[in-house]
């Protein structure tokens, strides 16, 4: 099978983090992955939500976004219509449980981290750029906080990136642009740690099954697709901030 | 391990369906598992949403709701707040998506089949309970165009069923009550078919991450339990109306 | 004239409740007046409305709704719509006073007690059975607080129930159904207590008026039938329980 | 008993009606009944509500609002809060449905009349003042039709008033401004058509109940009262206009 | 150029006002500009928002509404909309901001004056007649704090009225009816003190443009046309308490 | 008096536009001004908004947000509070406004034009940035529309830029960065066609007043800064598409 950008199945498109991306943002990255843009900002509170209240812990949580023509036709802006999508609360229910999973919320400290992610241009991808991205622009915050002498270091264990897999036209591959992604009979998201761990695994057949031999070529691609996404996040962040973060 | 309420790992709890509970719908099913309880209807209308007007071809789609006391302190009301909330979207967007999967929307012809599933008890798994008693509730439905003579035969071709599995101090575990769910490492719904195809998979590890070797030991379980929940529904429906869905 | 299911013009539906319908609610009841079904469940909660902090009273208050298919056709929920009905509101409010005229709110302590009324099958009267049913869950409530030794005795002198009455083809009847209501000319709900003094008359004659006269004869059935339901109240209750709100 | 402002038990307040008030409205009147004023506004518009369209007949429908200072300390709009409340939505749903009881929908033809009651000073009976004021509203609007040739009749068979009555310390008296509305154990009120008939009797008893006999003697003041509140709309409107309602 | 009402160019329509024409409001009038007239309420409350909290000074805000008949055709409210809309935020935010350039925020002390600006009939001008009104009933409102010995005097330096101005088929106008409002080029309000010095200037052009020397033109219209409205101003209120805020 | 960041009174930030900036939308542009950054598109779709339906005309409508981090501290979403502020309504009436009055709607023909203003940074000076980005990227998406005929020329006669001028310190400014713009004593933002007319002026003294001659002086300001700028726009337009819009 050709791919419609002449990508092989397994070969992920070309990823570049500018960080530093927004001058008032405690970290800031804008992350592009082919066409896809996120501009991910992480801000740091001194406060945490009710529910933590005095627990002594804190809190990352993420809000998701996109520009109207961040699509090919104009999307109606979510302000206007005076509500959040499905769609967007799923995504950022998403970006925040994936991004929990590897931070030490009692080393944080009564503090929440807010991961925006508002995509200005939208190829397919997004809410797996916007996990990528927010990572570290989230790890860039928490290093400023070290800096500051707020934190003695990073309170974060892994690496975490995400990527998308899916079966388009029978063919499992990884990284589904648009064009793709609107043509799969298959579609999953992956999040891994790192060290190669699951963080989530939503695989989705709309008007569509898949089999558990495809699951696992389509894991396997991902696993493969993720590792080097967290190459690309430990030379953006440099050596010395990755150092804690272990091996990728 | 012990589990807390006796059952071995890979055990459901007890499952029963009351089919047609409701009089005014065109299909209906009361579904127990366990104490978790919910009021699955079907409601048929002659028309599609505007996204497919003219295309000559069906939807499939659902509501997901709790009464207030449906859990163990009570929940404020969605109607009462003025939104729905990302939980609610994410779930019926959920069950939507599971049940299309199995339907043949042209053979359907350009009508919406509703699936309300209303949860007046909740005891863990409520979603995954909803999409196996929808499921019911929109056979039923269907089952009553074609003796009204308005399609010839039901437009579905396999089961379709879900369970939760998940990660409990350790242990892999099947169909977590509310308690061994709020403390599960790993949550894991999996919806899939008679024919033993997924449908969907959302594994997630909040704070916590798994395993290949884990992901693979929870799917075993949800496939063994799913075949036994395929039966109850074959029995509910009854031979005759099961026939076209295939063995399970 | 002949009533559409039989019964004669004083003649109330039958009536059941099951007491302690659902496991989490403090009290809780499913009434089922003919097909009209509606599952009530009182929540008391150690905090009182903004508006009486610090008075040493409390509070008694109530919601109520309807799942999309409790009616013929369905209803669009309100969650979606994003804001309560008029209709809801004037409902909530009517159950919330009328249960509130027999309460000693003083001796009830700074507590709030949410009377939740979902209607599962709406076959006419949901609102007047929505009040019999959820004195029923409150007094249940109440008696926890009492063996729990939080409250001496159950703060309520008098038994509350409601129904409708209303003139259909020239003939005043009682308990309409909904075929009936919606060909009433007249149509009345009548709360009031088990010594028979009013608490509540709500008489409509939408596009139509009535005379003193049949107001009154709207009035003596109302309080012959009402009658009645306190009987089936002080049954489900129990002796015990029903001793402190006097003779019915 | 002595009340707040000298009247007796059975006297009304001052009642003045300002016809034309405002120059765009098909019809208006400025009602003042003691220090209580609403501006009603009535306006003709040519087309049905959706559920009434192409049946050959109209509709009258009511909005009500307070200024913020109509009340002795600021009430918060209902705009800036984004939702109506529920006494508003009662209020306007009762004074739609008074004013349709008297109206021939059928000879109105396929238009809507919108009675909207602004209330710009608030001493109680806002509500049946705004009953009594939007009759008179829309009976100059319909006559307008009647003048410009579109009706040949005003389709309209009676009188419409409203007034409230109440029990305050023990005592029955109609028409409370709101030091008694506010002390009163018994609320209820009253739209009575200029023959006597009822339209709506709305008996409350917040925290108190009522015997038959209050009752009786209740609705014995507000039938003196309104037919009082005829004589002053028979006045404003004048002896032809007021011809086809009938005798007062 | 011949004026629709016959008014000469610089000709302002005839003002009246009518103080303390609310009973509860501290301060309050009825502005009546032409055919546009404006119940002007002030409410003083002893907190400030939030962002003032503790901070020793105090605040003045505005709400403006019109009622639905205000207009030649009816107007939806916004209270049924659930939201307001832009053009009322512009209105009240520029009431609020135009009052505020003469008071001494520090010296009213930790309250807040609330002036709802209510339309009962709109003739064009109405932002304009609500400032010039607001402020009579703000500085009632605050006189009534210096009587009651909780100010020492009126915290006000200055008048402030406002009026409109525009260019209505090539001839620069001042105090625009509607039917001039809806055909002018160029409009332009114009908000000033008694002293002549600019508060605020708001001209534009939609779907034209205007030259230095027009602007120039309109800004002397408008500068006579305040001082007549100033002079209105100190006659309500009258000289003793005028005497603070200048000569005009 | 030295500015903050150094520049003489009159001098405006460096100005970079990037067209072309998103692969979607018609016509597109990041504007930067000095540290403020500005996404604009331009949408262009093949029908009109109601009120034009039918009148063979055309409309350019525009929407403004921020996204959180584009200011100093975290913003909320619009999106998730449901509604759009009044500074953002305000905004976007204003771009709108100011873009049409140099658009022949007539030529248009039966199409809306949609300009998205996405800030991404913001140190002072949006509105007006957004203006003069989504000038160019209005003529970018006219112009395609030119290229593939289905216009003959663009329908626009001139150019519009905009700035801020303002008093901070005593002393009349242009282009004011956020530290000047919190501090002046009197802000006005100034919309100018390329050829030196006004289209709008938007003066406003919060908490002071300026005199005929200080606004005198802000205005000689904005139009030696707007010929600036509309020469920035000339150079990013090329020639070519510029010829048409005049002289600057």
């Amino acid at each position: 099978m050709e791919r419609v950008d002449g990508r092989k199945p397994g070969q992920i498109r070309p990823v570049f983090m500018t960080p530093n991306y927004n001058k008032y943002a405690e970290g800031s990255v804008l992350i592009e992955v082919g066409d896809t843009r996120v501009i991910c900002t992480a801000t740091v509170e001194e406060r945490v939500p009710p529910f933590l209240k005095g627990l002594g812990k804190g809190w990352v949580t993420a809000e998701y976004a996109m520009i109207p023509r961040a699509t090919g036709t104009r999307t109606v802006r979510e302000s206007a219509k005076g509500k959040l999508g499905g769609r967007t609360m799923e995504i950022q229910r998403l970006i925040g449980r994936a991004l929990r999973s590897v931070v030490n919320l009692e080393a944080l400290g009564e503090r929440t981290v807010t991961l925006d992610c508002d995509v200005i241009q939208a190829d397919g991808g997004t809410r797996t750029a916007s996990i990528t991205g927010a990572y570290v622009a989230m790890i860039l915050a928490l290093n400023k906080l070290v800096e500051q002498g707020m934190l003695e270091k990073i309170p974060v264990h892994d690496f975490i990136a995400a990527t998308s897999v899916g079966i388009v036209r029978g063919t499992p591959v990884i990284d589904l642009c648009y064009a793709e992604d609107s043509a799969a009979e298959v579609d999953m998201n992956v999040v891994m740690t790192g060290t190669g761990r699951f963080v989530e695994v939503q695989g989705t057949g709309e008007e569509a099954t898949f089999s558990r031999d495809e699951m696992n070529r389509l894991l396997d691609l991902a696993t493969a697709g993720i590792q080097e996404l967290n190459k690309v996040q430990r030379q953006v962040l440099g050596e010395r901030i990755s150092a804690g973060m272990g091996q990728v």
